[in-house]
């Protein structure tokens, strides 16, 4: 019924290659999506996505939902055809935006009552709506609608959450079985070969997380997602969560860690067994002029900058490495100029999918080890600006 | 001493077609030269103008000698090197900017002391200043300082504004003669195969800006503009201006009119004999979401675009029109996306220099008459959305 598959196809202790096939294409694990808002990715073209290398992008639920709206994308023929992307989409649930953007969201047994923060009208998420929503987006991968609780709330409250988002997650799988089965009146599935994935919570309490997986697995969907880390919580603690829950997810599943993204985040949950990742940082970070590279972090504003002839990363060979001094690219970011933002976003997001690739290379020949240990070396070594 | 060369390689009319030869390359024209203010045609990357087959870009002095400075772009290697441009780049003089944008411009007969728009600073432009900071960003083209009168000004105001400009003149071309020669101590010349144009003030009164040309090539430049139009006159006045104006500048140089460019000014001024262009308006409009089409103008934001599938105009061949729907470009609009001005951009940078290609074509064809009368007929036939 679903083309969706996932199947590893070599390893390097608890890191993995994998592919990871959806309705539009092949995508090659462990990935990195880049985060395409409201159907975009801010700040570059579909185009220069295509020579990134970009296999998979991130579109969010809540965005699209509110404007233009899900229906309109959907008479649009879908997400894929709307914004010119011919590539794998995977969408999120709504949820973690309605959380952390809508005034006034209040969770109940039914789903999520949220205030629009573009213009205060009142809507409620449900799980099944936001299957429906996704549907008509027609995203290759779904998200369940999940709770996200803050990494400070108590172990009852997040005990309680987990157990709702369980609930949830069995609702969401229904109706989206539903819906792809055509039964549901005046609803079209504008993807057949959409999956979902199902997500797991718990915050930061182990034998919750465990309680999480196996409720969660349960229900049964086409892969998996840890969700409601890197909210706060210390770093260690976070690789502590991934690690077992990372494990205790099934093997031939693809796990998707949500939102996590610091780029020694990456290696480190690749070690974990993470095949699927996203996060606004190498775009957002671009566009507050923090570049990324090998050899650490960029701040492209300081004064240091101003006559520095040599590219952002010299080892680098993306579109503005290849071609602007870091003085050029200071005077843009300084000048407020919005190509500052594009130069910025292609070289951040080059060093993401470049150092994704450079992770499937280490471990299909067993080299992800040392791959690992020289990474953390050279980008710890001028975490502040060479 | 000067690699600058303009001949004319064929006519129709007083339509005329052109090879203008720089230090870094041909231009054909008539050309249209995208406004990239600081360094960078906002929104859009030096490979999306060579996509877009951009022949020459026009740089602002009064710009880039506040940020990053002239200086520094000297040190860099020069405009070209620092913006990672190779083909040729115009700077104007700075003039134009310290009149509209600096507070408390005050003219004198020795230049205009401004304070800066950035940070209040107090400066002096001087027609010898201009011609220097021009040197060390090293444009293929430099442009004299001018004082550009309001259209409102009195004729005794325009004449002895005029007859400044043309002392300023004077000054301007001893000061590019010395810095070339190289006699100036402490002084380096960037791009030792720049050339200098003159430029034609007078305003509305027909018999000054004969007066006006008398005296600017008297001086002798490379090439001559036409400035202080388009500053709100009327349009049929601004035609007449140009018409007279173009007739009396040398058969063999250059005519540059300066900051004209509705689509329809483009084709009634290479009517005129114009050679060159410039003109914020596609780059500044696509931001705005104004796009233009063969057929007219498109308001992208309308209402009537929300659920348009096709593309801006269905004969065009830009990135954008080839891969968006108007209501994906509206969607992208609305959600204030960055990507909006870049899709936008492109097509309107695409329309204007497609529009001077195809001038071109017609001029060297025998045909640019029958040209002119088609784009008229189409272009005002939806001058409201189609």
């Amino acid at each position: 019924m679903s083309s969706f598959d996932f199947r590893v196809t070599s390893r390097d202790g608890r890191a993995r290659c994998g592919e990871m096939s959806t309705g539009h294409g092949v995508v090659h694990t462990p990935a990195f999506m880049p985060v395409g808002t409201r159907g975009a990715v801010r700040a570059v073209t579909q185009r220069d996505l295509d020579d990134l290398e970009a296999q998979i992008i991130l579109a969010n639920t809540y965005h699209l939902f509110l404007r233009p709206g899900d229906r309109l994308i959907a008479r649009q023929g879908g997400l894929h055809r709307f914004m010119g992307w011919e590539k794998p989409v995977l969408t999120d649930s709504g949820g973690y935006q309605v959380f952390s953007l809508a005034p006034m969201g209040t969770v109940s047994e039914d789903g999520v009552q949220f205030r629009s923060h573009i213009d205060g009208s009142s809507h409620l998420l449900t799980p099944e709506s936001a299957a429906e929503i996704q549907a008509r987006l027609g995203s290759d991968i779904a998200m369940v609608l999940d709770e996200c609780p803050s990494h400070t709330a108590s172990r009852e409250f997040v005990l309680e959450s987990m157990q709702r988002t369980s609930r949830w997650a069995r609702r969401a799988r229904n109706r989206f079985l539903e819906l792809k089965s055509g039964i549901v009146v005046g609803e079209e599935f504008v993807n057949p070969e959409q999956a979902q994935f199902g997500i797991v919570q718990g915050g930061v309490y182990t034998e919750l997380r465990e309680q999480s997986v196996h409720e969660i697995v349960d229900v049964g969907f086409e892969s998996y997602a840890i969700g409601g880390l890197s909210v706060g919580e210390p770093v260690d603690l976070m690789y502590q969560i991934v690690s077992a829950t990372a494990a205790s997810l099934p093997e031939r599943s693809a796990r998707y860690l949500m939102g996590t993204g610091m780029p020694e985040d990456l290696v480190e949950c690749v070690a974990c067994g993470i095949d699927l990742f996203d996060c606004v940082l190498p775009t957002r970070n671009a566009r507050n002029g923090q570049l990324f590279t090998r050899h650490g972090r960029i701040v492209i504003k300081n004064v240091c900058y101003a006559e520095d002839e040599r590219p952002v990363d010299q080892d680098c060979l993306c579109y503005t490495c290849r071609n602007f001094s870091r003085a050029y690219l200071r005077h843009l970011f300084m000048a407020k100029e919005m190509t500052s933002a594009t130069l910025n976003t292609l070289h951040n997001l080059h060093f993401y999918l470049d150092t994704m690739k450079r992770i499937r290379e280490s471990i299909a020949s067993g080299s992800f080890g040392k791959f690992r240990r020289q990474f953390h070396q050279m980008f710890a070594r001028h975490s502040v600006d060479s």
